[in-house]
């Protein structure tokens, strides 16, 4: 087994793509973040996530490693394509990520929002290593797609004003550093929230 | 001349460390961002910046492209050591980047607060490729040095207060999801300006 930080799961909580399948055999995707406290991996589930009830019916999930912008937006707001998930012994991947790791999960907490699993990795592929730099413009796209996430369950309106707002101050951020996928995963976000 | 987005310098600003020497030879580091524009490359840098004055006198600059958030922090407040430098036919360059790309650099525009420099690559160095992962830790790191950068040119005692209270908001971020790298970062800033 390859080391885990190899596969881009470094210190602390690293953003990726969570897949997983349902007890009918549905793939989904959508993102979490993995906990590497001095190599014992964990993940926050949230309760009413599609992720959570894939989880509790497998208790498998793949860290799928990205750092394009539009496919956490994606994920985030939709389910993507069927032609973006290749497999592994049958566990939905996907296809375009730089690296994935197949867990087994094991509940260790329950929370009021949601529920602590400790991960067991079965399987690691690396796929694409890249010369890693900084970009701001990918930076605020993944923190205003954090916010987004969290613009359906706020009811005040005042806090959903602040939300989109602060949208659209990464947006200019975005506007200024980003590449192309960043300004595409932003135009998506705005066109579904702002 | 290898591809410059597969040496890490992508579509929109890439956020490296600048290396330079001065007419006396002395090598310097600070953090710069590369502008680029369907494959034209170019750099603003601000007057009074040693970055600026070593470049009018040589006419070149490294562009060190990496993901160590000590390495943007140490950078922007001091002048990284002696040990810190390699050197490629005598320009200093950074041993511990990702890759480096070492350009020509030509005026093309004075603004009131910097000037602009068109930039032809001479040599291209990849040393480092890595699985790319998002880490919300480094952004924030990177966010809270460019807001520490702006700190000691405002006169305001409520920006002062502002930006430092942004710093500490980005230093919660650090705090939860960076590793070592990130909090060790973060630390040297907050020791500086809050």
């Amino acid at each position: 087994m390859a080391d885990l930080r190899d596969a881009g799961l470094r210190e602390g909580i690293t953003e990726v793509i969570a897949t997983t399948y349902s007890i009918s055999g549905e793939p989904n995707a959508a993102p979490v973040g993995i906990h590497n406290e001095a190599g014992r991996y964990c993940v926050a589930l949230y309760r009413g996530s599609k992720t959570l009830s894939n989880v509790k019916a497998t208790m498998q999930l793949a860290a799928n490693v990205t750092d394009d912008a539009v496919l956490f937006v994606r994920t985030l707001l939709d389910n993507p394509e069927a032609s973006d998930f290749s497999r592994f012994h049958g566990f939905p991947v996907l296809r375009n990520a730089n690296s994935w790791i197949l867990f087994r999960c094991r509940e260790i907490e329950e929370r009021a929002d949601y529920l602590l699993f400790m991960l067991n990795p079965l399987a690691v592929a690396i796929l694409n290593k890249k010369t890693c730099a900084v970009n701001r413009g990918l930076n605020a796209v993944i923190e205003a797609a954090i916010l987004a996430s969290r613009y359906d369950i706020q009811i005040s309106a005042d806090v959903r004003e602040r939300i989109k707002e602060q949208i659209r101050d990464y947006a200019r951020i975005v506007e200024r550093c980003g590449g192309r996928s960043e300004k595409e995963a932003m135009r998506i976000l705005i066109q579904r929230f702002v």
